[in-house]
């Protein structure tokens, strides 16, 4: 397992080990002994999987407190730009954002501790993969409009395919004025 | 959730209820509240995935106790016939067998209690996945050969492409000669 630690505290992305054979190819996604020993929860709730096609962004999304979800995030076919924005109001990065590309190739994955907003835009057609560490809680769904020009997120396509749900989430600055 | 028992105590099919829209699909492919409600573990410690090229078969394969693993297999791009054999000496259907087509149109998913062998072919290029509630020992690593004739398993295929390691795996008789 390779691991690298990014700019932001927490927020880190790991490539597995991918044995070949004239089969095809085998690779451990998930491993709690190992996972717990470079700093993920010991627990995992939920796991879910979203098929999207090209152009397709879903975001930015987080649950809020007291059910606030860390998300292990992958692609198990295609590719996706997936983006994290720190919203930890104490951080010393908060308000910025990383971006990753998610190849399944690499099936390399990012660890996206609580307190961050998350969204992804499909390069191709994907399907995406991710553990969460609580159940999903519909009264307790957040987001951030994913192209608020505050953020200054570069996602690379101008007319992604975006819900309507999505279309109308609240800014960054309008969600956290009473802390910035 | 739909769940369907079978006629081997302990094996279930589950299939997950999946949402489609304009971007694409989204299921939850895992909930421990719901899972453990249903009768799985409270833990799994490990997710696998595989890649194999149409007609590969792996398998039969167990981890021997104190290592023996429950599984909850699936594909997730694909169509395999999914095998498992029950090797529990008390059961009252031990060494019979159950077979099932995980497609990946569906989700469809097994669980898989301790005390099977499990293998699969692969009906096309497909993607599997599993989780385990034990991680992976390769020292309590036991097989029975796939073809054996006293399993009687009909895998549908005449010339599978198996691994060197699963050609001289033990038939189930001189496995468990000391218990039948
Ligand atoms: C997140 C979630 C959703 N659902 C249901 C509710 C909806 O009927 C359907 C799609 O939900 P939406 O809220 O539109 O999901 P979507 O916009 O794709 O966003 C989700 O999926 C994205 C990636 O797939 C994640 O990045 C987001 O955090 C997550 O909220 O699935 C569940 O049943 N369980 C869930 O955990
Ligand atoms: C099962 C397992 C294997 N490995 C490594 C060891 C090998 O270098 C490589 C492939 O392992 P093999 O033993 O050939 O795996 P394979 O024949 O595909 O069988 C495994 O994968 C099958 C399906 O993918 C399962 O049905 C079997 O229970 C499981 O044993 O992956 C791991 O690193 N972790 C594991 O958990």
């Amino acid at each position: 397992m390779q691991v690298r630690p990014t700019a932001i505290d927490g927020l880190i992305e790991l490539t597995p080990r991918i044995f070949h054979d004239e089969r095809g190819h085998f690779f451990e996604s998930y491993n709690k002994p190992l996972f717990t020993s470079l700093g993920l929860p010991m627990d995992f709730v939920q796991d879910n999987q979203s098929f999207s096609t090209k152009g397709v962004l879903r975001g930015l999304h987080f649950q809020s407190e007291p059910f606030a979800q860390g998300k292990l995030v992958r692609v198990i076919t295609g590719k996706v730009l997936d983006v994290v924005v720190d919203i930890r109001p104490d951080s010393a990065t908060f308000g910025q954002h990383e971006t990753f590309v998610l190849d399944a190739a690499l099936a390399n994955m990012v660890w996206v501790p609580e307190g961050f907003a998350h969204g992804f835009v499909a390069l191709e057609d994907s399907i995406f993969s991710y553990k969460c560490t609580n159940v999903y809680n519909k009264q307790a769904e957040g987001g951030i409009l994913w192209n608020d020009p505050d953020l200054g997120i570069d996602w690379g396509v101008t007319n992604p395919n975006v819900s309507e749900k999505d279309l109308i989430l609240p800014t960054f600055k309008s969600l956290f004025a009473k802390v910035s």
